[in-house]
């Protein structure tokens, strides 16, 4: 039964259970203890750390472990906040970070900083001449994640570091995405990523500050890990952690080349398999095990059911399988379709024959969750008006754009629809429909308590 | 080799290890996922959660895991503060709280908080009519642990949360050393409970908060463990906290009736076989495990030493083995002698043979010690003043005292000592060695940059 949600979760790495297996024996006392439990404790923290810092590119006294990349990025972010004070309370992220660095943003400017959204491009890439207008002199910290964790796009970490160091701004790079396959490259200053994301245990994350940037730890004080992570550490996990990050490294190369070969696959077969798909992400610069597609007039979660059903776990960006019922504010960004959205991870060792397995599945899956739903017939119809207005007040994604494609069929060339909707996502996939579809998004006004989309049909 | 110090960390319990195997397993995907690996994981937290609600006392509604028994305490007296900032910012504590609790009160007091610090009596107890007196109207939170860490002594829980009660103030209960013996009784509002002081894996604590009590988590939002404990949560250790809470329970009364009677003759023996020691803590109302005594004239760490060298892992709360230089404010606010202080807290299991080999050990190495240290001996001799000034500037604990203990026979009965000394403990230890030797603290007096500490013998 494939596993294809890597991102979010991988199965522990066999490197990491043995070494858990081995520190719950010698690892569980505490390593500030001066006792003999204690002083083998400690030999084993010292030993993750310093394969951790090697694995990062840190030294081994700037690299803390948190107990979750989570945590590594709200600790880190209020730290060089609190420590650059003085300078100001701007703060720079890119529209596509993961949730905890824009929640930990949310909560600056709750408590009155200012945070600028540098914007991605249709690939979902932040750039340099982004990060660059968006610095200013009272800048305190800059964000930008080493790749994206829904479409798998890498960023200009490199070059967007060169512009921070510039201005004299410290750069903290979210790898949570990456850094199993290999160290984030130029000038960052402080780094985040989770254990878990590569095989490692879950409990633990990486924070590496380095030596320089002014750091203030914020919340209760507390002497282990620096000061920089309160509370008992998760000693077990972390040896763990440590040994399979090593462990994935020695084989990141060789299986990145092989999954590629099979993201290349997916990518080409599902635009080819399945009609009225959007493949997104950049094609190249992008992670080698993660590929995301989104289905016109296809509801996500009965997509995902019907995968999962069919043996194949994936997650998906669309509203209509989250609990808050908004897009992934990442494909929002990006400007991309979010419905019937579909993100495959492949995990390590992911076989040739499981891909295609997918890709067979795939098609008939999406043609049959299109078939509950009522997707209009392609077959030319004739028109009943120059300009049409749709009610879908109350309908929920993708009805609206199953509505309007409905809909446009029956107005001339030349002739607009209306869509009337209050559903928040009408916003971002009615444009996409029209990019994809060939026709004009004309733009939309207020007609509370909902919006009207307008549409001019162009063939 | 007897391991005597499970009250900072218990080897993990075999119940413990079978769990987390199993779930290793079966709970390594996001619980927050739709498919069959996803469910899978919520069954198990949702599993998990429930039992460790049921040995709490709480709804399973009520408690979330954190990554650790200080996170859920910062955590629960942030949440707590905040929900009701509205009703004042007055918090109260016991002067012998944990000192995750203490810095997060400073914390607190940082942001422009008030909080008052509940004095305990010289077995280290608070009673509930300190804590009726410290409650104001503004009082947004009361906090007490259900056992004191370094000494034993069980606090009036009960009794404090019917006083908070009728305050309408909620209590926040630290159970961390508890909560593997039984449930805490009483009232409470909230409790924070760490597993791996109950044999379970580190990286787990628990939080329980009643229904009614006004909460508002603070940092970043996350919606995991309803939006009170972010990142991605450590499942495996979740799912091994749970079942061993349930294992250790079910074998806490007969466990803690034999370790209380190894207690009791450790109590017994100490006191006979150890000149100028005493013994700390309430010795009927207190842990089954743990006991804490302190030796004049010797220095902790090289007591540690020698006791790990002849095989015993023991903690303790003198100045002179932690990195601070301070002496454990616990001891502080209980009045007693911080020197040569020794900590022994007994893993489940643990037989008699092993504390009989302790005892046997023990009167040596502390004789050694004090041997070293050139300790004044008992002969009588004769008065050369009626009142003596010693330098004791720069001298480290247990100097001062020892100083001390060697002029104070050099004067006439009546006659004085004072001691100059720029050692913060001799202010705690100073005031000890008068109590056990019979002898009156007059008081003390600035003499910059020291201290003058002056005694007046007599007999």
């Amino acid at each position: 039964m494939p596993y294809f949600d890597t991102a979010s979760a991988a199965p522990l790495h066999p490197v990491a259970r043995q070494a858990l297996q081995a520190s719950l024996d010698e690892g569980w006392a505490d390593p500030a203890r001066l006792y003999r439990e204690g002083r083998r404790a400690r030999l084993l923290l010292d030993a993750a750390r310093e394969a951790a810092a090697e694995a990062v590119g840190c030294r081994p006294d700037e690299l803390v472990f948190t107990p979750s990349g989570t945590h590594a990025v709200h600790s880190g972010i209020a730290g060089v906040l609190a420590g650059r004070r003085r300078v100001g309370g701007h703060m720079v992220v890119s529209a596509v970070e993961h949730s905890s660095v824009l929640h930990a943003a949310e909560v600056h400017e709750a408590g009155g900083g200012t945070v600028a959204r540098v914007p991605v491009d249709r690939m979902g890439a932040a750039s340099a001449a982004g990060y660059a207008s968006a610095l200013t002199a009272s800048t305190a910290l800059a964000c930008l994640q080493s790749a994206n964790h829904e479409v798998g796009t890498v960023q200009p970490v490199a070059e967007v570091a060169e512009v921070c160091a510039a201005a004299g701004v410290p750069l903290l790079v979210d790898a949570a995405q990456s850094l199993g396959w290999g160290p984030v490259e130029g000038r960052w200053s402080v780094l985040a990523a989770s254990a878990h994301k590569w095989g490692g245990p879950p409990g633990v994350g990486l924070l590496a500050v380095r030596k320089g940037v002014r750091f203030a730890p914020q919340g209760p004080a507390d002497e282990r890990e620096s000061g920089r992570s309160p509370g008992f550490g998760n000693l077990p996990a972390v040896v763990a952690a440590a040994a399979s990050l090593r462990a994935v490294r020695a084989e990141a190369d060789a299986e990145a080349a092989r999954l590629r070969v099979l993201v290349d696959r997916i990518r080409r077969r599902v635009a080819r398999l399945v009609p009225d798909v959007e493949v997104v992400g950049d094609p190249v610069r992008r992670l080698p095990h993660l590929v995301t597609f989104s289905c016109l007039y296809v509801d996500g979660e009965t997509l995902l059911h019907e995968l999962d059903r069919a043996g194949y776990s994936v997650s998906s960006g669309s509203s209509c399988t989250s609990s808050t019922l908004t897009a992934s504010h990442v494909l929002k960004a990006m400007g991309v379709l979010s419905e019937g959205n579909v993100r495959v991870s492949l995990p390590a060792g992911t076989t040739a024959a499981e891909v295609n397995g997918f890709l067979e599945v795939l098609p008939g899956v999406v043609a049959g969750v299109r078939a509950t739903l009522g997707v209009p017939e392609e077959e030319p119809q004739a028109p009943v008006a120059e300009s049409l207005e749709v009610d879908a007040v109350g309908l929920r994604c993708p009805q609206p754009v199953i509505e309007l494609a409905r809909a446009i069929r029956t107005v001339p060339v030349g002739g607009t629809v209306t869509v009337v909707s209050d559903d928040e996502v009408a916003r971002l996939d009615i444009p996409a429909w029209c990019a994809m579809r060939g026709h004009t998004y004309l733009g939309e006004s207020p007609r509370p308590p909902a919006t009207a989309y307008t549409i001019r049909r162009n063939l």
